[in-house]
């Protein structure tokens, strides 16, 4: 009972703050007022918001893919302990930045340091959702934990951190693997 | 058990999801000093709003026969698939979408890539909620899944965008028939 | 089974515009860079923030009010029609206004228009709840449906809807009446 | 029935509240464009957002504690009397206002005034708590409901309201020893 009142609550709270992260990140295509009236005049205006509209999918899909493997590890779930209580929190902590690191990116799509910035968030919640299932799956008494897989992710965010310091168009590449990565056939029984 | 955990989270997220594009909506009512303290002069000034309440009122509407249509179509679900999970955040993408179509919209009543933009989004959301219905039906083993009725709203907003290229007034008109014919009589058994 | 799915999702949904909407009040605070540094002129330049604070208070303790009531409405559903389902909407598309109302209103806080704007809002949400509550007691098959309290609500804002034109301290007055009603001893048994 | 369900619909208002309030501090980390280049220059144009990143951290940290200890008393509830419900409110009330306030001092990180404000919503925030713990226990039917530890949150941050006037540095630090208090090992027991 108390297990189930914790999980619910946390649960809840964690689908609500997914939710609202998700929802703000529509807000960073910002709206303008569209001056010229001829069609290729527009599109060039509307052209504008492009990196905007990259970063906003990149965002989606990584918040989604987050969202996913958290209701996946949830399940999981028999005995909470405090741990993995504030490792959610943490979690959650990064996922709330991915809105202002989706609008720093997109604001200044081709400086290093806001991609960086951007990449340490996503790197962040990366870390910190492994740290999570680490706790999860010792709180159910496995011996050994495999955290390979759990690498992938924190590595190449770490790798994209790095890069784009160094060359932007490559860090938004290693942005995008992690998502494709997810989506591989392989990848499915994860 | 498991089912019931995958749904009840989907369903807690896509709430969380429509209640806050929902009520983002009305931040599209943009708030204005008034100056002129006569009777006449304050509602000519607020009559500026007008587009915004326009498709304020479309948005709203639209949104709600989703949701509703939405919890009629997951209470169905019987069998949770990989892609009905990702069909639905798909289509909560789009509808993360609207507050920003109605903006745009709103900010460029008579501009036609502007209206193209809106009816775009819920072209969009429309085509996804088909494929989530779909891929619900197809889960319950349907052999034969009829499409009819879904093909209804895609094909008025896919109208409704080639037409607001041409003549704004009418895709407007376009974009309230799908509400209307939710409220119809007939539509009721849908 | 039915019955229980619609009504959690319904409750859900409203939960989540209650709190948005609740919260969305409090960006109406807006922040300002404090140029004087003596206390006093500081609290002259917070001051500025009065009519916020006045329309804040009110707002808040309404939407508050509305949620009991409904949480305790929706306690007796055992039925759910389709009226109820969209009265409950189109209620819910008042209280998504209510940020909107207490913008306009504490922009303006002196302005005939901008105070009966507010009122509209909060009149319409009282109607609509009024409405609800009888599609609701409906739905459990009574007769007669005592609706005169669910008139004390819908009188008072539209008596602030019309002083509000002619007297806005009054205005301001009568949209404090609905909730210290609700606090008296008296109304508790509701 | 009665008190599952009413508890149910607070929990999802109240985790609601928690989730877009925590959400809504990160919008206070403004996006800024990048002028500068060079990796120093740029590493300066961000770190004016200091202040920010500093009273985002105290004040996530803190509504994620409020949430912890808010789940741990909720699970006691065995009746529930419309103080309760109420005290709830108002204690939510002042959750709302965190985002507010840490706007407050990031805008104006070294105003007295500012700071105060800010420490008055945490004051307020942590009082409101201990009130509603004091009726949760009194429904439980506690004939001696000890109260000390609910003093040390309301003490600390009331030291903090008075001495935020005199210097604002050990202001800061009052600020984040409740948390710091709430994560000391004895603490732990809470």
């Amino acid at each position: 009972m108390e297990i189930a009142h914790t999980k619910n609550r946390m649960e809840q709270f964690s689908d609500g703050i997914f939710a609202i992260a998700i929802t703000l990140l529509a807000l960073d295509l910002h709206v303008m007022h569209l001056s010229s009236f001829d069609f290729i005049g527009g599109l060039n205006e509307i052209s504008v918001l492009l990196p905007n509209i990259v970063t906003f999918m990149i965002s989606f899909i990584t918040i989604a893919i987050f969202w996913v493997n958290h209701h996946q590890l949830t399940q999981d779930i028999k005995h909470m302990h405090r741990t993995v209580l504030w490792a959610n929190i943490i979690f959650l902590l990064f996922i709330t930045l991915i809105p202002f690191g989706t609008n720093v990116a997109s604001t200044n799509p081709t400086h290093p340091l806001a991609l960086t910035t951007y990449a340490l968030v996503l790197f962040g919640a990366s870390v910190l959702f492994s740290i999570l299932r680490y706790y999860v799956h010792k709180g159910l008494g496995e011996e050994k934990i495999s955290m390979e897989r759990s690498m992938v992710g924190p590595f190449l965010y770490l790798c994209a951190v790095i890069v784009a310091l160094i060359h932007t168009p490559v860090a938004y590449f290693l942005l995008v693997i992690p998502p494709l990565y997810y989506f591989l056939p392989k990848a499915r029984q994860q």
